[in-house]
């Protein structure tokens, strides 16, 4: 996949570029080297004027330190009108380049601290170039705003670091894929033809039925990749990340010791640091030179395309693996969200269905039954018939139906199935992206932890000197020095914990208060509309909250997981996950499991209410039964969160934030000769929001997973709207990360971390609280009750009579009866509870029902507990965790490896016999003129060998030793860098 | 460690042993190379009739075949006396020496498959020739008995092996130990002090504060290997195994197309193959110069070192690491008992101690209290006090008291702990064993399998033939040619499933019945042991039949695994443990099950009683509860079963075996002059019993492990008992490896495999089963349901009248009224229920207390199921899987090895420059004299690079360059072999 030059699409201004200059910004002035990744830093305002008198004149000119076969262009490019600065190769001695930069500028006025910063950038810079990399930097063009470096590495640097990292590449061999026969071929052909339309127009190397092998880089086995280009052969992206690791791990020792660039950063010293985007995203020409990011953008990052299947293999190119991961698994749980869509609109439908012949609702709405309920509030509300909710009820039968225990069980094993295809699907890509046996790197400390640890170590070495005592040195940051920030976490952690339990119970002594007052209201219409009006509001006002909070854990989060000084980033990422999960996932559910598990079961009965702040009874449920609320709860924030999320956290605030950033900047130079020369890619880039980290992408996904999951027997038509909100989320994330963000640099992942843990830990919690919700949220449990064993025909009929038990309006305590009554004639009012009757020896009792209730609700949570836990034991058991094709192409590959390695080795060895038995000296100046094509004979059979070993009973023919040796090379899965047998250096041992 | 020589120990017969001869039958006849394997076949008497008649001729004659360094023996060891025939050196044309061993043989007379089998034989050993191994032979010496082939596997051999296999070896480099300092430093000294006399007195490398780096063996790098002797580096299991690998996959192509000795040993051609044992187990002489075997006999299999911790390393050096793992995991399990055991103790103490101030067995033994209770049987049994049932009350406080829940609760979280600490112990263990990263060799198919393959082969040619279709190649057997054996298997499954459940009824029916009968007798005597007499003789029934069984299905799953032809070894024993684990699980634990949750379930209730057999009445536990009945069927069956299986199965058995062969041994050749020569140590070996598989001791234990977590509730004295028999076991599994079975083959194993996963299975098994238990087969939840529900005195004053419902006798059925009742008087007798009375509306029916005090029981069991696995999963995440101590030192070593390559590549660059400046020639001809020593230049420097690179741009100088590669070589956990860089190849990428 070669990278289209941009020429038809930037306008260049001026004078036509010359024909080495193939696109705007994306490689040196000279038009040859990429440009790899950009360094920015803000020339401060007082260097600034300097700069704007003296730009004039140093505008023009070039200074180029370079002594590779780049031609010095010093002043030789004045038609480009842009002052650069080019150092590149390693000759130019460090020191001296050091020096130079020093002596140019160490004189001028500055300021002390930006004097420092500028030694820094130097030194740092310096050690770039001594690492191997080459520079180019503008010579203050811009007098106040940004000064960018642009960074290219040359081959060899590209070489060693691909090495160092274990970088896979495909080699030349390649093996076909099995294909299948008869049956299977013609299906699978069918399948191909029907999927064509969902399949992204992307041609990718690996497509087809051939898979090239793949090794890990070495310089030894140059000869058995596919090099056609050395500039194409790594990958942008890859050549991105090679140029992170060497910033990443170049020390700054003279002006400051800190290692890294990312310490740099924190230090204020460069502003930022990214690797540049491929080019502009619009395409204008040819659609067949569209480069990835425009690929990207038109198959991918546009709602048009939402039908189609994500390019996973392009984003994972051109992303690196870990935001391909994260949008792969986005598209697996989209995925598998249809069929448990499909089914939960089954579910809903059967509910519509059976709602005029659901016996219970049917009862409940027949006014012959004319049950008279006691009223809803103390002394204002009257007594009222039960075929006045006949709404609720049927409306409750949607939701709350047989169907909905066997979607619960289904739900539970979809999650359980999830995180299986899941498994296998990352193991697939590892496999396909040659992630298979990487190790994690270490990692260097987070800079502010770098801070803390100078600071102990002075404190220490001023004791010490007081103390006089030998102490072990301080090396690293043991509890004692964390536990304030532990003290505070704890103590914070509890603190909104007690915010968001407050929230909830604001929100509920809003309810209560408002419907008290709203009964008394002598309003009819407004009495009637009680329900509704303080339903809505109240959850509007839980929503309002929700969203809020979740602003506000987020950052408290990050704080507190700063106060922690975790050591790498690693470590700190994990930590900041689990505080903003735990946080989050508190705000997002306490509502929903007050209304699933509490509202409504400390009510009291009639004659001895439960009262809260003296007068206000507490809330009831409806009476269709406490699931329908449950239902409206969580669909409204459900649908709430995502749509405002999605529409203001994800659109809106990027748009604002890029509008006051472009504000700025026009504030800021007022004088900006824009319009004057073209945007470079850089600034372009650098225009662009920089990428931090996937961890709010994935943890909205896991919050909606959890209302997928954890209630879904309240609400089957959940997994529905995830799955319309996650097909427009992935293109949304996907036009984000193509036009809105800095190209992040490409890491490394296997896996998806400690979000996978998250995923089966909720997982298995929802299993419980969907045993829970069937049992004590729905109805299901009391009507089976009853039909199996209280009911005298075997059916539902006279279910609503057995569920409300009686009280002797007599009963009531002064002033709780209903003052204005229009029923009279009332001696026993019904409530819903199982309750002995006022004759009874033991009245108003919990009654024998209540207990055989309770008893069928506990066993059918163990039952169902344990039901689903077994059944999902049995499918993850079922469900091979690697894929059986994957599993026969690894052996496959490594048999077809070590063929190839043998096969040298064979070669090699006859070359060698060749050449004794001719007794011809090897040319050893032999001129490596193409890599590509001629293979230098010195470079690979170099050793020589004094024929077969004949030592001691000589064990094993060359045959022997060679498969030996190939075998013990390349039987690793991991990248064990494949060596040239040195047979000579193995006679020394026999 | 060196091998001590033997010379003290065997006596010697005839003539003094040479100095060369260090000890009989541990090396070849030249007394020094060590013999490393032995091949054993038996000659068949026919021919055996023919070497009686010429053995007396060519019995002194030897006859050598060796191009080594070895000097040709033959007929030049006469004092020995006996004939050796070796075999040795690859120059030796392979050809020429099967030709040579043909003609040898082929002329005289012998069977057809005799014949065959010889030339199986001789073709096989050739290509071991060929391989590089050195054979011996005797030359027909025992005319009927075994003859012995043994190998040698020579230095060039085990070097080119190792690195095929990747062994790990030491390095030269070692580094300290982190010591503690201060407090820590002298609690761990006064620490080990005290563990002093625990531990066992073995001297090992490691020990110490000291620990060697090592690498995976390299020819290239042998300067960096610890050799002083090339005879010990590789240590005699080491060598075994790489005998045993060049055995497995030596081909047999000529004479029958087979690969490797388990095939040829299934076919017959070979009767067993095993490396030796070190020398004899028994220490006469210096306790210094004790072998590896004696040193384990000494102070690891005898059960005086009971007390002692397990020589762990040694026993892993000398049998591999698959026995070291299960040693060692039985070492875990047996130190994580003492916990249990003592807490278990604390807990019935606590029992003791309270069964005087319990107030429910009081109130049962209180004869003031005076409850009638209904009859146990119709008509022959008469009414009788509760009183009268004291003594099962107080038994059963013993074991059914609040402080049991704590140790169901404890126990359960100890299974968890237990399983946390295995997987740490075996991180541990595969760090200081090298373990880390090895990989699944690829296996060869079981012999079965490949019969069958071949069968499958001839039968589709056959129809090939008549079809004339070209079909795909058979290449692998399909469900469809397993699925007779997969019915097989699934009916016998059922089978036996039926088989065990059978014998269960039939026991309660015998239990049923018998009591009946006893019940009827006129003997007063009789009838006052019925209980006892009744259960007692039960139980041994039920452990008669469960130790039978044992034994069957131990079988039956052994022939139904053949049946499945599972594909490979691993294969196999994964289904054959599942299927074993499935029968013997079900076997041992369904009597339990049964008292533990139906016996006394289905009773009815006087005047309804439910009848098995027309008459017999369903069966009642003991007046105490049935936990006093499930704790004695289960620690009956548990002891029962270790002190019979461990003396009888595990003692008698093989001994009684062993017994059998020599008897056999004796009649066979019943003319053998054994009194004539000492006895070799391959004749001592094949006289032990050979290795079968670690399958049987794990099922043991596994099993135990059931007894331990499973129904801990009901017997807190289970882990002592376990306790107790493990103590033994060890040892007793320890005598039986070191003295009575052949040496196995140290096979690597990184884990337990599948046993872990059983282990996991039941520990989460034990929560709900232990829920269970406590709250429907212990008393705990109705007392604390009367105490906080019912009892009007907030005690427990009244429960047991609470528990016993009222019985009008009048309502007795006819015929079922005691006939010849002592009390005369009575009209309300009483039964053990929660039943409404006679004199309510709904007489009989189960009442609201029998409601409440369920759904008390299942509330229970919800809240202790989750809370356990709750628990569980935090104990297994605050207890990390990798030791701090381990991972540290992971780091340590990567950083280490990094350096010491690090240094090589420097010092080896620093060379070059010199020889490039001095413009000299290197001299190829260096003698390798001594390995250790002098390491020759051309070894490891033959590689001329042509400066350090000054291409294009030239990246990185030659010490980015050194960094780099030695980096990409050693950075990795797995062995990848390290190669030289060659620097002069690289330069052709440049």
């Amino acid at each position: 996949m070669q990278i289209s030059p941009l020429e038809d699409k930037i306008p260049v201004m001026g004078a036509p570029p010359s024909p080495q200059v193939r696109s705007e910004g994306l490689h040196f002035l000279d038009g040859k080297r990429k440009v790899d990744y950009v360094l920015v830093f803000h020339q401060r305002r007082h260097s600034s004027i300097r700069s704007l008198v003296s730009g004039s004149v140093s505008q023009d000119q070039l200074s180029v330190v370079s002594n590779g076969n780049f031609p010095p262009t010093k002043g030789s490019d004045p038609a480009t009108g842009r002052g650069a600065d080019i150092l590149g190769g390693e000759a130019a001695s460090v020191g001296e380049v050091f020096m130079e930069l020093g002596s140019a500028k160490g004189s001028e006025p500055m300021e002390a601290i930006d004097q420092e910063m500028h030694l820094i950038r130097q030194e740092f810079e310096a050690n770039l170039l001594e690492a191997g990399l080459e520079i180019e930097r503008e010579k203050e063009v811009k007098p106040n705003g940004p000064s960018f470096t642009r960074i290219h590495a040359p081959w060899p640097v590209l070489c060693r670091e691909a090495e160092f990292l274990k970088i896979r590449v495909p080699t030349k061999a390649s093996y076909e894929l099995k294909e299948e026969r008869g049956f299977g071929s013609s299906m699978s052909s069918i399948w191909r033809k029907l999927n064509q339309p969902f399949q992204p127009k992307v041609s990718l190397q690996d497509h087809g039925s051939t898979k090239f092998l793949s090794h890990c880089f070495s310089r030894d086995k140059l000869h058995l990749y596919n090099i056609s280009s050395k500039d194409t052969f790594f990958d942008n992206a890859t050549r991105g990340r090679i140029v992170y690791e060497i910033l990443r791990r170049t020390v700054c020792v003279r002006t400051c010791q800190t290692i890294g660039i990312s310490t740099l950063i924190a230090k204020g010293v460069y502003d930022s640091a990214f690797p540049l985007h491929d080019g502009d995203y619009k395409v204008i020409g040819h659609l067949e030179e569209r480069n990835d990011r425009q690929v990207l953008h038109e198959e991918w990052a546009r709602y048009s395309a939402f039908y189609k299947f994500q390019p996973i293999d392009l984003v994972r190119k051109y992303f690196g693996e870990k935001v391909g991961l994260y949008f792969a698994w986005l598209g697996v749980y989209t995925q598998l969200l249809v069929p448990a869509s499909i089914v939960g609109i089954i579910v809903f439908g059967y509910g519509v269905a059976t709602v005029d012949t659901n016996l219970p609702s049917l009862e409940m709405c027949d006014e012959r039954f004319n049950f008279t309920m006691c009223p809803l509030c103390d002394g204002a509300c009257d007594f009222w018939h039960l075929s006045t909710a006949c709404g609720t009820a049927r409306a409750s039968h949607l939701f709350d139906n047989p169907a909905t225990v066997f979607f619960a069980i289904f739900m539970s094993l979809w999650a359980v199935l999830f995180l299986e295809h899941w498994k296998r699907r990352q193991i697939s890509l590892s496999f396909s992206w040659d992630l298979t046996g990487i190790e994690e790197d270490e990692e260097h400390p987070r800079p502010k932890y770098e801070t803390i640890l100078l600071q102990k170590r002075q404190r220490k070495q001023k004791t010490k000197k007081k103390r006089k005592k030998s102490e072990p040195a301080v090396d690293k940051l043991t509890w004692k020095d964390r536990l304030p920030g532990y003290f505070i976490n704890i103590s914070s952690i509890l603190f909104m914990f007690g915010l968001t339990f407050s929230a909830v119970f604001g929100v509920i002594i809003y309810r209560i208060t408002v419907s008290a007052l709203m009964a008394m209201s002598p309003d009819p219409e407004t009495k009637s509309n009680v329900r509704v009006t303080v339903t809505a509001t109240a959850v509007i006002i839980n929503l309002v909250v929700i969203l809020v909070l979740d602003e506000i854990y987020g950052a408290v989060a990050q704080w507190l997981t700063e106060l922690e000084i975790p050591k790498t980033e690693t470590n700190f990422e994990e930590r900041l996950i689990m505080k903003a999960f735990m946080l989050k996932f508190m705000n997002a559910y306490a509502p929903i499991f007050y209304v699933a598990f509490f509202k409504g079961r400390f009510v009291g009965r009639p004659g001895n209410y439960v009262y809260v702040f003296d007068n206000y009874r507490m809330e009831e449920c409806a009476p269709g039964g406490c699931l329908i609320e449950l239902c409206i709860q969580l669909s409204i924030i459900m649908l709430g969160k995502q749509l405002i999320q999605n529409n203001i956290f994800e659109i809106g605030i990027p748009k604002l934030k890029k509008l006051i950033r472009s504000l700025k900047e026009k504030e800021a130079t007022p004088n900006a000769r824009e319009d004057e020369k073209p945007p470079q890619q850089w600034n372009l880039d650098y225009a662009l929001a920089p990428f931090d980290g996937l961890t709010p992408e994935y943890m909205e996904m896991i919050i909606q997973f959890g209302f997928v999951s954890l209630f879904v027997a309240s609400f089957p038509l959940a997994p529905l709207f995830a799955l319309l909100n996650n097909i427009i989320e992935i293109r949304l994330d996907a036009k984000k990360f193509v036009t809105e963000l800095r190209r992040p640099v490409a890491a490394r992942a296997k896996d998806i971390g400690i979000w996978y843990n998250i995923l089966s830990g909720m997982g298995k919690l929802s299993v419980i609280i969907n045993a829970f919700v069937i049992s004590f949220t729905s109805d299901f449990i009391p009507r089976l009750v009853y039909q199996y064993m209280y009911s005298p025909s075997g059916t539902m009929h006279g279910f609503i009579d057995h569920t409300l038990s009686y009280f002797n309006v007599t009963n009531f305590k002064p002033g709780s009866a209903p003052q204005n009554s229009a029923h009279e004639d009332v001696t026993f009012c019904r409530y819903k509870d199982y309750r002995e009757p006022p004759w009874s020896s033991d009245a108003y009792q919990l009654s024998k029902q209540y207990w055989s209730v309770l008893a069928a609700r506990l066993a059918f949570v163990i039952l169902f507990q344990n039901l689903v836990m077994f059944l999902g034991l049995i499918v993850a058991w079922v469900i091979p965790d690697v894929p059986k094709t994957i599993v026969e192409q690894l052996k496959r590959e490594k048999k077809l490896l070590v063929n190839l390695f043998l096969q040298e080795e064979k070669e090699k060895f006859q070359l060698i016999q060749s050449l004794f038995t001719k007794d011809s000296i090897l040319q050893s100046n032999s001129q490596p003129s193409n890599p590509s094509q001629g293979l230098p004979i010195l470079g690979r059979y170099s050793t020589l060998p004094s024929g077969p070993a004949a030592g001691d009973g000589g064990g094993g023919g060359p045959r022997a030793r060679c498969r030996a040796a190939s075998f013990s090379q390349f039987s690793g899965k991991t990248c064990s860098s494949p060596k040239n047998e040195n047979a000579s250096s193995r006679q020394t041992a026999v």
